[in-house]
């Protein structure tokens, strides 16, 4: 992995677990993330698409909107990002667009990761921007607060709300 | 074209050009979105990337936030949105999130178009949704647009601000 040493990668990729379990708190498919510049952190956020019954409102869309705000600029060059799922198509594509340097993520996306599960956008060479990724990163802690979550939901018979998939 | 008549196609993207040119009068890349529910306009949006300093800003991805907060819902399911420009990842993403039913779009984006162009992310079986897609409607009318943007961009010597790029 680039630059930094292995336990810094684990301590955001911790602050990232953090905000999965606030949406974990809010009864949101935990997922959590924050974006890192110089060593310190400028965007956070977490899944709420059922708080704010809004289908963008995942935890990456949160924390780049934020991280950009933080900056004053929509370039969020020499920055990382850290999320506990691997990214969907929308989140790699705001990841492009955000000019991202490096995505770290948790557990791999089955259904919908697009990072190098199904696909990976980030690095398609037709676009104008690439964004190194590396994922697995606390991989087991990042997929066992989805599994319980969803297995929670199916023992309370309520799986239908998020029909099981990750986001 | 599925159910309406192509004069109400016609009638929404003009909506959506309508949209596009509140973007350029912003000086923002001229990209207009709206999105219609029983033939009701139900949110509408305009790329605001520069204006917000946030590159989620694309016209789709406000549209999509403001008809959901209109259904109180983030299930777009039986809507149809009509944006003057070829969806990119993120775009396509969130629309297959939002579940919409079919996409209407103007102008091809041989530089990120992700319904048709680079790929179609909106055909894809493997999501646990497709988004049925049509292009081209108004097609030189809505690549007109973002042709003389991007001349007079360059005619006034300003052309690393977008970099050519549409959205």
């Amino acid at each position: 992995m680039p630059t930094m040493n292995e336990d810094s990668h684990l301590h955001y990729m911790q602050s990232a677990l953090r905000e999965a379990h606030e949406a974990l708190e809010q009864r949101e498919v935990p997922v959590g993330c924050v974006i890192v510049h110089e060593g310190r952190i400028i965007g956070r956020g977490f899944n709420q698409r059922e708080h704010l019954q809004d289908p963008t409102a995942h935890a990456e869309i949160i924390a780049i909107t934020a991280a950009a705000a933080t900056l004053g600029s929509w370039r969020l060059e020499d920055t990382q990002l850290y999320v506990t799922l691997e990214p969907c198509p929308m989140c790699a594509g705001a990841i492009l667009l955000s000019r991202i340097k490096t995505v770290f993520f948790g557990a791999y996306d089955p259904k919908a990761g697009c990072c190098g599960t199904l696909m990976n956008l980030l690095q398609d060479t037709r676009f104008n921007h690439r964004t190194a990724v590396f994922g697995g990163i606390m991989g087991e802690e990042c997929a066992d607060l989805l599994s319980s979550f969803f297995k929670n939901i199916r023992n309370n018979a309520a799986g239908t709300r998020n029909g099981n998939n990750f986001q």
